[in-house]
């Protein structure tokens, strides 16, 4: 079957014994086309199973109603943001390409073709230069869940600066005094802000967050893992630990059963973005809610409005968060 | 920004003094166009940053080094399927584009309008007509993980009849006598043969699965979470329970912790798969491994042939399974 190759314009042109172009106009409703010739090369299409190409389309009418989306593979959030912008823009009568990579890397080439009307880049870097490129070529881009530094770039965030405040209360309304922090990577706009969040209500407390029971890494399991042996495997222990996502809080609180501590009696956790696995009765874990569904929701609307030919400035969107606490931050 | 829209080749063509034909023609590398003109359109396309568009070339050269993967946002085992498929791919030079639909829902005129030069379907159905469509029209298409009833279409799957067969004698070595089974989708091959290999080792050994002891359910947490209830409910429970996926057996993990019983003392599980969180320390889920690399590598080699112009009669890649025996298998 494959060496058959695929129907073009040209087997239906001959088909329906008229040019090329004339096939093309008939599809595309050319008004200079008669009627009659439209149902002939409709017929002949249809008889050949033939699919207009959107490649050709887009070329002439230099839409694709198609957006892609940017997914970073090292981020562990994104299989959550796929399915609900899927079927935010399926909504819209979008389709959502993606575009995989680790980090960017190489994904300017793909987007930057024509093959889609703008651009949806999720878990990005604050020094990250693919929204401007994109956008200095003329491509409508927004980011989602973080935002970068250059204020010209539409953004639908979380009020994540808040959240890391909501998160301190929460163990500090539960009764500890000894706290400590796995933060997220610096160089993103969620890591920097949950972190900015959280020490200002400590400060304002008069907690001390010392040093030693603080430490930085990516957005992943093996970071919570990793690092709360390190914490609390000193003299002194912290009772409790912020980390800056709930993979991090769930790699850690898997250290912590590997290590036979018991969460929270022994160490306490809250994480941050209610994921799914959060609300599992084996997990319970305490943590503030991003809510997806309205964060995406924007990104999609800031995005339409650009691909409609909006040229304003960048506009921030900041969704307010809400404090989940379950089981895993009490002071037992 | 937005406004000032693409750089085209017509732009191109006016700062090099050529036609936009020749543009084209030099920027393709054709013979009859001299390296004089190729150097001044070479120079006039970088100071104007064009990007050449992928989807005009691809109207002439008929290739785009590109390669679709369906997923069905409907199965959770997504997420870990594209990562490596991703890489897979960019080790042969190919971008990954990810078509996302519920049960392949409309995505068929995404993939058969010549942006790609292959579809890899994950997750099919036994009935698909998918497949056969793509293949009509001279697209090459291989399935991963699953196979199709069509036998000539290409396959890369795990040995999921001996898999079944390997949670069997897992749960009758531990001593298990009285055991259930919640099974998947009766219109997948992975649902399909998962089961009929467990059927046949226990009427092999001898050992009933009586049917109030058996449910059948999607490959999600809620039919695990909502089956345990039902089939330890009874005045007799079963000791075991084999899960058609691993999914399905956190979610009989977390229904059990919710309901106080204690795995595997009170009720003992086998997964399926061995995804990430098998291994987590909170979980420790016995299960039978799928070997997702080699099987994705398949997939990908696969369809490079068919790319390559093989037309040879349908092939399926069956790799072989290992049993990973955890603790909640055991029979305390």
């Amino acid at each position: 079957m494959a060496s058959e190759g695929r129907v073009t314009s040209f087997d239906v042109a001959r088909a329906a014994g008229v040019s090329q172009s004339t096939v093309s106009r008939a599809l595309r409703n050319d008004p200079n086309i008669g009627s009659r010739t439209v149902k002939k090369v409709l017929e002949a299409a249809a008889a050949l199973h033939y699919v207009p190409s959107s490649r050709a389309r887009a070329l002439s009418t230099g839409a694709t109603n198609r957006v892609a989306m940017v997914i970073d593979l090292d981020n562990p959030l994104w299989p959550l943001l796929v399915g609900r912008m899927h079927d935010e823009l399926a909504g819209h009568g979008y389709e959502l390409g993606l575009v995989a990579s680790h980090g960017e890397r190489d994904v300017e080439t793909q987007l930057a073709d024509g093959s889609v009307d703008g651009v949806i880049v999720s878990a990005s870097r604050l020094a990250s230069t693919l929204p401007d490129t994109l956008r200095g070529r003329g491509i409508p881009v927004v980011l989602v869940q973080r935002h970068s530094s250059d204020p010209d770039v539409d953004a639908a965030v979380a009020d994540d600066a808040e959240g890391g405040a909501a998160a301190a209360r929460m163990l500090l309304e539960a009764g500890h005094e000894r706290i400590g922090a796995l933060f997220g990577p610096a160089d993103t706009s969620t890591g920097r802000e949950r972190e900015a969040g959280f020490r200002r209500v400590l400060t304002e407390a008069g907690v001390d967050l010392p040093d030693r029971w603080v430490r930085y890494g990516g957005f992943e399991m093996s970071h919570g893992f990793r690092s709360l042996a390190e914490v609390t495997g000193g003299r002194t222990a912290p009772t409790a630990l912020f980390c800056a996502n709930d993979t991090i809080a769930i790699g850690a609180l898997n250290a912590a059963h590997a290590a036979g501590l018991r969460v929270p009696r022994d160490v306490a956790l809250v994480g941050f973005d209610d994921i799914e696995t959060a609300s599992w009765p084996l997990v319970e874990l305490s943590t503030i809610r991003v809510p997806f569904d309205e964060m995406l929701r924007s990104a999609v609307s800031l995005l339409l409005e650009r691909i409609g030919g909006f040229t304003g400035l960048g506009r921030r969107v900041v969704h307010p968060v809400v404090p989940v606490p379950r089981s895993t931050h009490l002071r037992p």
